[in-house]
């Protein structure tokens, strides 16, 4: 098992800001697992709760990988709160399960790590 | 509420590692507080989950201050597995909380923003 988090490369974000938006969809996207796989998710903290980061193109490509992907894993869109960096509002990054490694491939399989 | 991880800058870990140990520190400290305090971590959801990333100069001022703060709020450190850019079992960052802002301002006061 393991959690994908996919962020837009486009916003030019610093370490930091990157850091809490990765924590947000993390816990988001966690959450949502935990509440409708608990099997999923225990297995996943047990193992170590394994995440990676990935990195897209742009807010185009995340919201159409979010549209594909949705339909299959648990994944969530995160909105920044727009204090500081970004516009209230701005999408920056999905979370994406825990949820099986190979399933989670077929669709992130070709980005690449931030 | 607030949540805060504080990661220790001397490691000069790239900035995908970063968002992985904060995300890991986010969730382990935001589990702890559901189990010991589920109405702060409610509120703390309710209130759009704010996270804050904090610089600390090394492990000995991490671990120094995870000594005192532990004590009074939930309070864990998180240790790299250790397949790249760090040895295993690395100490890399702390999660505080969700908690009161102002009890973990008496602590972490001092640190800048990562």
């Amino acid at each position: 098992m393991k959690q994908v988090i996919v962020i837009r490369n486009d916003l030019k974000l610093g370490k930091g800001k990157i850091a809490v938006q990765v924590a947000h969809a993390s816990l988001s996207s966690a959450e949502i697992c935990k509440k409708n796989h608990p099997s999923i998710y225990r297995e996943w903290l047990e193992e170590g709760q394994k995440k990676i980061v990935l990195k897209i193109e742009n807010k185009e490509k995340l919201l159409e990988l979010y549209e594909r992907i949705k339909e299959e894993i648990p994944a969530v869109l995160i909105r920044d709160a727009g204090m500081t960096q970004v516009p209230p509002g701005t999408v920056t990054c999905m979370g994406i399960g825990p949820w099986k490694d190979e399933e989670i491939d077929r669709y992130t399989g070709e980005l690449k790590l931030l």
